[in-house]
């Protein structure tokens, strides 16, 4: 890997310690602001290959997961530093690939390291083992108790398919790479073909962190692969226990509809689509209707309008507010220049899609913005429908991706909440509520919690923080498993399970579940949480 | 409910509030002993009547998973404290039934009845909520860091497919619905057709304590149907969010298919299949083989070998121990006297799969117990194969559900590693090793992890404690989800997901995640397990 200049792809794959260069059809990213194939060439992986990254994502599988949790939280650490250092180099590919803004790129730079860097903190923190103990109850009547004791552990190799609209931190070394890499799972990823370029250079410096750590050789690969041949044999392949999946509702759904089908199905935590709602209260839309109309384009502008919690969707009541509302954020958008796409089918897709749901009975247009001078230009644009037409029409539920929006226009609140019930599963919902529009929000806020995974008062959806409280997830739609989130924390539940020991020779335990907690880790001892030792004799 | 007689079943399904007589085809449990069809007859529910109990269901959703904790507890224990008081007209019935042995269903009522109020103590506990805040921190460079708050709520109306094997513990008011109780989750039964009489008792219960305790109607429903039908729809209907099943492969496998064939996909936990190998490893066989042996012969034997962690492999090496064991193990089950099975159904299955795998290439019969007269008998059975034949012979994991077992004999650990490695997924994997042991068995310990929820020494896996650190699950095919159990109290987390809260006004946010800890639950404060109320201003 050393032999190759750090700082420009070299057109390789990466499988285990190795860089590799594909034999299958070539393939390349395109610069999406002139259509441009950009260098170097891809080619795509073989079956040999998908077959040796996964052999040797096997074989390193039980040594990595019985890697200490401080040592794995060292090599999260030292991707991160790698990641940090090359950052300029990583901002001026991810640009040139994606269009995306300098400065945005570097924030997402930051934001993949800092994930990194919180992953490597919560396998410090000793409660993802999910330790238990049941102590032995030898007097119990009428049968004694054995000693149970639980903790989880990894559940094997993981496939990651990348995001486009985040090249770094929903890519390679995104969040699903990091919360299976601190559970103990090696990845397998297959690198987005919108950007492999900067999929090369992460996935290289992974390898490299990896080798600087003493990680397991096969921790970490990386494939390429033009269509969905390449993603379609690694999920069907035996060794690899769950997928990770961030793009459309087909890639999505197709893939879950393999894993499902695999003689040994595997889970699939696939985020795909939602319109991520936004509700404005009357109280709140007659109070600040003109600052909630451009805050709302802002938000929905930003990035082209590619982000998942991008608010596609906004929900309130007839009435001046509204109208301000409506005014506010019609000049906003019709003064907007306008943005490069990811690429120019996600453009084409997206005038399309855009299209379609203009082209629905009831549905007006009432603002557009500029066309920028880009292969893959994207337009703002808003519409609207009543919301009686919208409640029988669930085509109107259709995710356009980029920076369309439809606004719902109700008669009343029996006809808002009526909308609101019939909303697919979401990644976020959004309320803008005065303090007089808090007992309509109440009685709203039950049939949100029952339809997002993350609900918002007075802010936009896109932004996402990463910490230990944010769920990024929903109901289906949104992801194919609502149990669960994408980004923070809690993600490395996701890739784990749980693994009982009953009456195992204490020197066969494994050290979480010892009686004098030599980690320090949380545990639940006969149900109570604790950090203590076991007290020697407590069983009775 | 209260006009029927409490002590014998009536022919009724429970929908909502209400007894209920099908429309559809009379179906009758059957008396295993005599093969012949019991008392009263069962019509099958209509379509309508799958609409009503679904509708009813999610109409008491919203309401029931609002409902308090210590709420949900009363209404747990409730329906303890009634099925414990009317114990001895389930034993009888049950045991008309089933042919178990009176004294065995005893048990189970107490079993039954104690899993309610485990999880009864379990939402008092406080730490199923899952409540995580991460407080704002406005002054955080460069953007603000907004207020954001996790809880878990109930994932919808959960459908339940009880087991034949245990016609109360893991039947109607049984693990998976007592979980997706606790959790806030509507139920609806489809109540087994081998014990109509028992489930119709116990639903009459659920309903009593439902009605007792104050909880909307519709959080309980019990459905019956022939064939696959009434299930089917079941799983099919919109308003089901999850599955629990306890059952064959075959069934177990039907369900996740159209499960994950829905519009709207979702999880089902199916508790499938299992052999539970059992590893005689050379040191313990020296020393004990003849007391292995006829425990192990117990273990097979008990209960006609009609569960679900039932020892149905056992590997060891060649040696005097062995062929000790050996001879013990035979003498034990040639003197067995053989039971009824539960139906005619799995005593006719449990003979064709025992002389399936009998006729295997290099399998050959070494004992055979007699054969009780009765309609479903079921015969003792051990046969034996040699190591490397049955690594290379997938068709010798195949489940026999019964009092079968097969001994593979190995040359040497190389030969009994390599088997351990064919194994598939596993409720358990047992160990026998005495001190001198230890060694081989650290370098089979994260083999029999990676393919088995739960790892026991020195015992039997006949017997499933019920606790916190419990772990009944596995790898598939000894469930469709590793990441689970079906018995103890981690089994609320399956019928739960994450909701984020961000910057929702302090008087709308659920009281799990307030300032104050009002509920005192266990939170994580920025990362941190506590059960303290958030210092104000702590915040920067």
């Amino acid at each position: 890997m050393s032999a190759l200049p750090r700082t420009s792809p070299a057109g390789v794959m990466v499988i285990g310690a190795e860089p590799v260069i594909g034999t299958g059809e070539e393939i390349r990213s395109v610069d999406p602001r002139t259509g441009e194939a950009l260098d170097p060439g891809y080619r795509a992986a073989s079956v040999e290959h998908i077959e040796r990254a996964c052999a040797l994502a096997k074989q390193a599988f039980t040594a990595f997961r019985a890697t200490t949790a401080e040592r794995r939280a060292g090599f999260l650490e030292r991707i991160a530093d790698l990641l940090d250092e090359r950052r300029d180099s990583l901002v001026e590919c991810a640009h040139t690939e994606t269009a995306l803004p300098r400065p945005r790129l570097t924030g997402e730079v930051g934001r993949t390291s800092g994930q990194l860097r919180l992953f490597a903190a919560e396998l410090r923190a000793g409660t993802w083992q999910g330790a238990r103990i049941d102590p032995a109850r030898l007097n119990r009547e009428p049968l004694p108790r054995a000693d149970i004791r639980q903790r989880r552990i990894a559940l094997g190799p993981v496939a990651v398919f990348g995001a486009s609209n985040f090249p770094l931190a929903f890519s390679t070394a995104g969040g699903d790479t990091a919360s299976a890499l601190a559970a103990g799972c090696p990845v397998v990823v297959k690198a987005h073909q919108a950007h492999l370029g900067t999929a090369e250079l992460v996935a290289r410096t992974i390898a490299e962190a990896a080798a600087d750590t003493g990680m397991p050789e096969g921790v970490f690969s990386q494939l390429v692969g033009g269509g969905t041949e390449v993603g379609a044999r690694l999920v069907r392949d035996p060794r690899i226990r769950a997928v990770g999946f961030t793009g459309s509702r087909e890639g999505g759904l197709a893939i879950a509809a393999m894993a499902a089908d695999r003689p040994v199905p595997i889970p699939v935590y696939a985020e795909m689509s939602s319109i991520n709602p936004v509700l404005l209260l009357p109280a709140a839309l007659e109070s600040r209707g003109a600052g909630l109309g451009a805050a709302f384009a802002g938000s929905l502008t930003l990035g082209a309008g590619q982000f998942c919690t991008n608010p596609g969707l906004v929900l309130a009541i007839e009435g001046p507010g509204l109208d301000t509302f409506t005014r506010a954020a019609a000049d906003a958008v019709a003064a907007d220049a306008g943005a490069t796409m990811l690429t120019t089918g996600i453009a084409d897709h997206y005038a399309a899609a855009g299209d379609a749901l203009a082209a629905r009975d009831g549905v007006d247009e009432f603002a557009r913005g500029s066309r920028p001078d880009s292969a893959a230009c994207g337009r703002a644009r808003l519409l609207t429908v009543d919301g009686a037409r919208f409640a029988a029409d669930p085509a109107l539920q259709a995710e356009v991706f980029g920076a369309t929006s439809l606004l719902v226009r109700c008669a009343d609140t029996a006809e808002l909440t009526a909308a609101v019930e019939t909303l697919e599963g979401q990644l976020t919902a959004t309320v803008h509520a005065d303090e007089a529009d808090h007992p309509l929000a109440a009685k709203l806020l039950p049939l949100l919690e029952e339809r997002a995974g993350r609900i918002l008062f007075d802010g936009w959806p896109t932004g996402v923080e990463v910490g230990h409280a944010m769920v990024h997830g929903g109901p289906f739609p949104a992801t194919t498993d609502p149990r669960s989130t994408s980004v923070g924390t809690l993600a490395i539940e996701r890739f784990l399970r749980p693994v009982a020991y009953q009456d195992v020779p204490t020197a066969l335990l494994p050290a979480e579940v010892r009686d004098e907690n030599p980690l320090g880790v949380w545990r639940r001892l006969d149900g109570e949480p604790s950090r203590d030792a076991l007290a020697v004799d407590s069983a009775d």
